[in-house]
């Protein structure tokens, strides 16, 4: 068995300790004479697996008791709907900060579900290359929420402050993240938020699992009548078990929230790695006329680092050698082209240093 | 490793072949460096194993071309909302014949949206211990599609036939058809329906992965507007991928097609197994007066197979010596309590002549 280096955006890289955690308890898990993909959601076992999970990663986050943490289906775009529905049933419009392609979907949705939104601020006039300042954020009169997507997974821009908004009485628009390509990256405060939701397959487990981190005030603004399998609420209630969940995909990320607590030491210590292995891949971009990537400095995304050769007609050399060396999944996404390399937090530091190695000998070869 | 007799609800037993062949690909899928769960959905690699999985799936229900499959994410539960979302959208109302506590979660699902609907039939004078026969089927003269449950996995009830209504024009009213607990367990004519749903963890796979048949006329039906996610036509127009499937439950479900056609041999050797299986528990059963089963025989389910104890107080005692002994999750519903084995086609015949030698040692101990 070989392992090899996976800079796939999504579904991205898991930590290998926790593959062979599965792998040994496929059959049997911990002596129960079952996988844990055959437990009943409502036995004991899986309850504690569930518990667990969710314990780990309120720890990891510090997630406030006035937040309940929801594990979900449908990935984050289901989200895009499911968001408006519950947030916008005391009336008013959903805010929007658009800094690339998925805060594009999810004002789409919206747009396409009839729901009253306001363009607060974009990035487009620059082509997604910096995000907007704070003082350029204008939200309407009757901002219900305001939505920003912190790390744009297939531009490669990251917010590096958290923004806000205030109604004129002084009070704040709750905040709503889509944190999907960044969440675990890094600690975070998460009181600053009224919602946080992230897809799984990048930084959180499998594909399959999306968990949504709501506070408590807002589970009760849904419209009517909603799928009640929409519903905060409900859901919340039922602790996340209105029906079958993943179950599997459950436990995953539990061993993924455990990795990073006992292997890593934490988020600080996942933060200092990330950002080591996003400072040296830009570096080595940087000191080349061969590669560029064209992100604002402060706005560079530790998680997802697109870049481009000055002779685009060598990128399909580029991607075959690479994988041909172990560096699997660096094609750019289909709409936009180019290379990408994730570097989520299963992605280790041998892993770009053995990128950067790449790149500079198909520099020197081909350059 | 021990692997104990498991006959849960769902989520369910898993072949064992299955199970091993994870085991062994879960770090590294056939050489590639990396395991499934890892994969882009959007990778030759996975889209192969999409692709085999629905194959496989197809040829064993023998699904017509004129039926799309697709995998989605929300289980059965979801459905009870998306079904009427996509078939509502010309008008008519959704007929229901209610034989259960599923059934009857589809029906208050409905009317909790506001959509017109109307109960054709139900169960509920009997104690839903006899589906209702054919000529007790009054659809409304607006019927849009007539939606039953194949098999009640709580009440251990099931069709005899498949049941059908025709317009005053003489068309058929399509058929609309809940087999989360049945699919695969025998074979079936795909081309009575007009969609067959079912939620994965039972007969195909782990949570969190929910199968859809859907015909091709009945894609375009779909109320305006409605979540992006829920609409049939745009999910099959992307090859079940709008947005990121849950990618390691649908290998899963592949690996599982492929035990079914490979090591059982089709559904028709299935259907013989699991025949054998339950005519030998109801025979037990009857042949006790310990235990009792009180669903009309036409209508046993040989998936689930609900019974009690003539003396209520010795329930507990069962549960606790049956685990002890290997015999797992054997517990009712928590809604009707009792005994409950489900025979699920992962559960081995050598798993229910365990359970019948167990039933047998029980009673003449504590009879």
């Amino acid at each position: 068995m070989t392992r090899h280096y996976n800079f796939c955006a999504g579904p991205a890289a898991l930590p290998a300790a926790v593959l062979e955690r599965a792998q040994a308890e496929m059959l049997d898990y911990q002596g129960h004479g079952l996988s844990v993909m055959e437990m009943s959601h409502r036995s004991d076992d899986f309850i504690a697996i569930a518990e667990q999970s969710e314990a780990d990663f309120r720890a990891l986050l510090g997630v406030p008791d006035n937040y309940k943490v929801l594990f979900l289906q449908g990935g984050a775009s289901l989200q895009f709907s499911m968001l408006p529905m519950n947030l916008l049933g005391r009336g008013g419009s959903a805010n929007f900060v658009h800094t690339g392609i998925w805060g594009k979907k999810a004002l789409a949705e919206i747009n396409h579900l009839g729901l009253p939104h306001h363009l607060a601020a974009s990035s487009e006039s620059n082509g997604h290359t910096a995000v907007p300042r704070q003082d350029a954020i204008q939200v309407s009169d009757d901002a219900a929420y305001l939505h920003f997507t912190s790390n744009e997974t297939i531009g490669g821009l990251a917010f590096d402050y958290t923004p806000s908004a205030q109604r004129r009485d002084g009070t704040n628009v709750p905040l709503v993240c889509d944190m999907s390509s960044d969440i675990l990256a890094a600690p975070l405060d998460v009181s600053e938020y009224g919602v946080i939701y992230a897809g799984a397959q990048k930084n959180i487990g499998p594909a399959g699992l999306t968990l949504v981190i709501v506070r408590d005030d807002l589970l009760d603004q849904a419209q009517s009548p909603i799928p009640s399998l929409f519903n905060y609420r409900a859901i919340a209630d039922a602790n996340s078990m209105v029906n079958t969940p993943p179950t599997y995909a459950w436990y995953l990320a539990g061993l993924v929230f455990q990795w990073l607590k006992d292997d890593i030491g934490g988020l600080a210590q996942m933060e200092a790695i990330n950002q080591r292995k996003a400072d040296k891949l830009y570096a080595a971009i940087d000191a080349s006329d061969f590669y560029a990537n064209p992100i604002a400095k402060p706005n560079r995304s530790r998680m997802n680092v697109p870049f481009v050769l000055a002779d685009s007609a060598l990128e399909s050399a580029f991607l075959a050698e690479a994988d041909k060396a172990g560096l699997l999944n660096l094609k750019g996404h289909r709409s936009v082209g180019g290379m990408r390399a994730s570097l989520y937090n299963a992605v280790s530091e041998d892993a770009v240093d053995a990128l950067i190695a790449f790149m500079a000998d198909f520099e020197q070869r081909r350059g």
